[in-house]
């Protein structure tokens, strides 16, 4: 997406260009919806033998191939395709690492809705779906979150765990707020063979982390606390408060009360671990991070891309006395640990 | 789009940038919407001015104005927004160039509908609007497309007269069919200054390219011929007949039909000039005119992008003797010479 480096004389075509990039998501979808790549994964790499796996017509199926070659996800060599590395890894259904759901999610028709007016949104500045967004209790597109997001955060999943410092036998009690799928409080869980987790969420999507922890084995050490994070109460005292993907959908303010209700509910010397996307102060970089303001912009009435002086100024509101940032490459993501 | 070449480890990144590029179309469109870079153009370079001269919320465009950084259309320093070259040439509402226009063509609620579930378009093989799709009839869009293709179609229209050889004195009779906006006739008329051009569109679509003669003082060498090019009768003979972005709405048989009567037009020793997106035999290099192929899948029932070996196959289906492929970077287009 960043252009921003190239160097070229004036033309029209990065302009035509984007405009036209809605067709590059609606090839990528039609791919996966019609199993074009798990077809070719399985050996139909013709024209027609790819027609006849995914029950579509050739004509479509070449012009779709074509495109996805264009694209980088599918190989073309003497009208046989092949996949890229990527799409081996995430999007061939036989893949352990299958990530095709989560088209489902990121273009489910409610999240997309304001996009398809963004003009709107930029007027009221903020977005124009119903109640507050997505953000409202019990919204069914976080159980479709839950189940399809797991391949994108697995990368982070494994990082997180190493930013809780100590002896990885001793005990620790972990509230993982807004768990959704679960599996940061499982990969802590799996990290520390001590550790006592409380994943709070709606009560529709924790069904979805609790097939993740018995899944994982540690399901004996895994408390679901059915509720919203602003309401329920939290128990505790606790060594380790996780808020993954949480603070983006709310404003300032909403984010300090409710900071305050978890450094209340910290042990001393616990802390707050925060995994966000983190823009730099610039908010125009890098890009991955950045760029995610927009989705916030369209798809909640007051979240943002934060960076990271704006995140510890509202743990400092809230009366943390401390908070470092910790990106974590290769993802565009980046935690920040705060401490009571 | 083309990430083909790109090196990288296995990541799930490409596949969530590509399900979030409609944000890039989304985005870009709002901007010429809200009149973001003519305001810039203007002198609001802050949030607050610019969303002042916008009317739009401080914090939607300085979500938008950040996203349109990380694009490359807009640049940031210390919180002042400027124009790119590209955005300052074709964005700026005060510039000759300005294109902003072809938003409204290219994202016209119609031509979209069929990529938000372009899985149905590929499994029928053609789009899912009704009739013809956009080849239907008096189709009002193409009067919008008429006003608004005007810039993207500059650099072509400079560069089509040079293919047509001999004194620039000499009398041509030009037929110019699916004229639009008229400006490659329009282009012939001034480089032959002793050229007629006969403009066959629909009629609604004509006054367009009667404006335009208009203003390019051509008006006296340049006749309407209001109807169907698969129905009209041309008159003629003709020394040049213009296929400018026509062929490609259609399937091989149909323009074989077309192209006979195109050739019975012809003067002896005349020539069709075509105009196209035209992919190499591969059919996914280079990626604008590959790429274009898809556009076609989902907005006409038999259409496509051909290649040149295509192209020539109809000509000489036809009955014209020879026909030579004629790229015309840097533009994305080619051009295509066949002789009677």
């Amino acid at each position: 997406m960043d252009n921003s480096s190239s160097n070229h004389p004036p033309s029209p075509a990065l302009i035509f260009q984007t405009l036209q990039a809605h067709h590059q998501t609606a090839a990528l979808k039609a791919g996966i919806d019609l199993g074009v790549f798990t077809a070719i994964a399985d050996g139909a790499v013709t024209v027609d033998a790819i027609s006849a796996a995914c029950a579509a017509s050739p004509k479509g199926i070449r012009v779709l191939c074509d495109f996805l070659t264009i694209m980088g996800f599918v190989t073309k060599t003497d009208n046989r395709y092949g996949l890229s590395t990527d799409s081996q890894i995430f999007l061939n259904q036989h893949s352990p690492a299958y990530m095709g759901g989560i088209a489902k999610f990121i273009l489910d028709d409610e999240l997309t809705t304001p996009f398809r007016d963004l003009t709107a949104v930029v007027r009221k500045g903020g977005t124009t779906l119903p109640d507050a967004g997505t953000v409202s209790d019990d919204n069914p597109v976080w159980v479709e979150f839950a189940r399809s997001m797991v391949p994108m955060m697995q990368m982070q999943s494994q990082m997180l765990p190493e930013l809780i410092g100590g002896d990885v036998n001793r005990p620790l009690k972990v509230l993982d707020i807004a768990a959704g799928h679960g599996i940061f409080g499982i990969a802590v869980a799996k990290k520390f063979p001590n550790a006592h987790i409380t994943a709070l969420d709606w009560a529709n999507v924790l069904t979805v982390a609790h097939e993740n922890a018995v899944a994982a084995g540690v399901d004996g050490r895994h408390t679901l606390l059915p509720g919203s994070a602003f309401d329920v109460d939290y128990g505790g005292p606790y060594d380790v408060i996780l808020l993954t993907n949480f603070l983006h959908h709310f404003p300032h303010a909403q984010n300090v009360e409710l900071l305050k209700k978890v450094r209340a509910a910290l042990a001393d010397g616990g802390q707050a671990i925060t995994l966000e996307f983190i823009p730099n102060d610039d908010r125009v970089t890098p890009p991955m991070a950045a760029g995610f303001a927009l989705t916030m912009l369209g798809s909640t009435a007051n979240g943002d891309a934060y960076p990271f002086s704006a995140l510890d100024a509202m743990f400092r509101d809230a009366g943390f006395s401390s908070s470092t940032l910790h990106p974590l490459p290769p993802t565009p993501q980046s935690a920040v640990v705060s401490h009571k």
